[in-house]
C-alpha cells in the first residue's frame, strides 16, 4: 500500500483495480465464462489509453513531424523492452502477484512486469477517468522516466539487423521494387522484401529509403528477429 | 459547413482543425519539415482516441470476456472495411477534398474515408477533450451505426480463409506446435504455419485452436489475403 502511494504519488480510490492491476494470470481464478481475476482485462484497457496520451503527448511535442515519425516514436516508448525496463525501475517486481514455478520473472522474454504497468494505467483510468490518468502519466512517469529525445536518436536500423539475420543463416535477401498499379500516387514507392526468393512483407512510403525500412521492419517482425 | 454540424451534433470550435481533418495528402501542401496540411497527424492521433474508447466500451459491455475476445472485437469495429463503410454512410465522400487524378475513392482499395473518419475523431478530440469524444462516439457513431452483437457473431475464419488460399495457388500448408522453451508457461501453445515449409507467422494461446486461429490470422495479414 505504501509502495503503491509512493508510486502514484495519490491516493488511490477503488483499491480492487488495483490489485488486479498487479495479479498474473499465473496466480489468478476463473471468474465466469472465460474472464480471470488477472490483469489481463485491464491490460487491455490500459494499453488503448497508454497508446492515445502517448499519441497526444508526441503530437504536441513535434508539430512539425509527420505521421511516419510519430508512429515510430510511439513504437519505442510503448515497446514491451522499454515498459519492461521502466516497471522494474518503478518498483513493479515487488507490486506484481504471480506463481513462481510458472513464470521466470527475470527472464528477457517475460513482459510480465510491462503487462502490469499497462494494467495499472487500466486501472488509473477507470478510477480516475483519462485527464487524470494522462496527468499521471505525462508528469509522473513520462517527465521523469522517458527520455524522448534520446528515444528520437536510438535508431533501431531494421534493415541491417533483417541483412545480419540472413547471412548468419545463408539466405539471398533482397529488396524489390513493385511498380505503382494504375490510379495509384505515383509519388509513393513500394519495396518487397524477399528471402530466398520467397516473398516477404513490403513496405511504403514517399521515399524508396523508408519504404525499405518499413518492409524490412514488417519482415523482422514475421520472422520473430 | 452544415453538412459538418449534421454530421457531429454540434458546433465545432476550431474550424480549422475540420478542414484538416478532411483534406487528403494528395491535395496538401508542406508546411515545414516533413510536415503537410493534411489530415494524417490528425489520424495518427484520431487512430489512437478511437482504439481507447472503442476499448472501454468493449470492456464495460464484455464484464466477462477476456482480451483476446475484446482485442478481436475490436479489430473488427476499426478495421479499414469497416471504418469505411462507416465513413462512407455518414457522407464522407461529400466532404473528403482530394486529388481525383491521383486517387481512386471507389476502389475497395482505398482507405480515403476511413482515415478522413479517424482524422476528423482526432480533429473532435483536439477540439473538445476526451470526454466529449467518447460521447460524441458513444451516442452519435457506436449506438446508431455499429452493430456490436452482430460483429460479435461475425466470425472471420482466417484459417479457413487461409486453407482456401493455398489450394487456389497450389501450395502445402501446415499448422506445426512449436515445443516450449525452459522456462515458459507449459499450458501455452504456439503453432506455426509453414507454407511449402517456410515458415510463416505464428500463434500463442492457453488453446490450440486460438493458437492456430492467431497463427493463421497473422498469415493472412502477412500475405495481404
Amino acid at each position: 500500500m505504501k509502495i503503491l502511494k509512493n508510486l502514484l504519488g495519490f491516493v488511490p480510490g477503488n483499491l480492487s483495480l488495483y490489485k488486479m492491476a498487479f495479479r498474473h494470470k499465473s496466480v489468478a481464478t476463473f471468474l465466469k465464462d472465460r474472464a480471470k481475476n488477472s490483469n489481463e482485462r485491464l491490460e487491455f484497457l490500459g494499453d488503448a489509453v497508454l497508446g492515445s496520451v502517448v499519441a497526444e503527448v508526441l503530437f504536441k511535442i513535434y508539430p512539425y513531424k509527420d505521421e511516419g515519425f510519430l508512429t515510430e516514436m510511439r513504437s519505442k516508448i510503448v515497446s514491451r523492452v522499454n515498459l519492461n525496463q521502466l516497471a522494474r525501475k518503478l518498483g513493479f517486481n515487488e507490486l506484481v502477484e504471480f506463481d513462481p514455478k510458472s513464470v521466470n520473472v527475470t527472464s528477457k522474454q517475460s513482459s510480465l512486469l510491462g503487462d502490469a504497468f499497462e494494467a495499472l494505467i487500466g486501472a488509473v483510468y477507470l478510477d480516475k477517468g483519462y485527464d487524470f490518468t494522462k496527468e499521471f502519466l505525462s508528469q509522473r512517469i513520462i517527465k521523469p522516466h522517458v527520455d524522448i529525445h534520446t528515444l528520437e536518436l536510438t535508431e533501431t536500423n531494421f534493415k541491417s539487423k533483417l541483412i545480419e539475420w540472413c547471412q548468419r543463416h545463408s539466405k539471398d535477401i533482397s529488396f524489390e521494387p513493385i511498380p505503382n498499379e494504375v490510379g495509384e500516387n505515383l509519388k509513393l514507392f513500394t519495396i518487397q522484401v524477399l528471402i530466398d526468393g520467397e516473398a516477404m512483407a513490403s513496405g511504403v512510403d514517399y521515399s524508396k529509403k523508408n519504404a525499405e525500412k518499413f518492409a524490412a521492419e514488417k519482415t523482422c517482425e514475421l520472422l520473430g528477429i
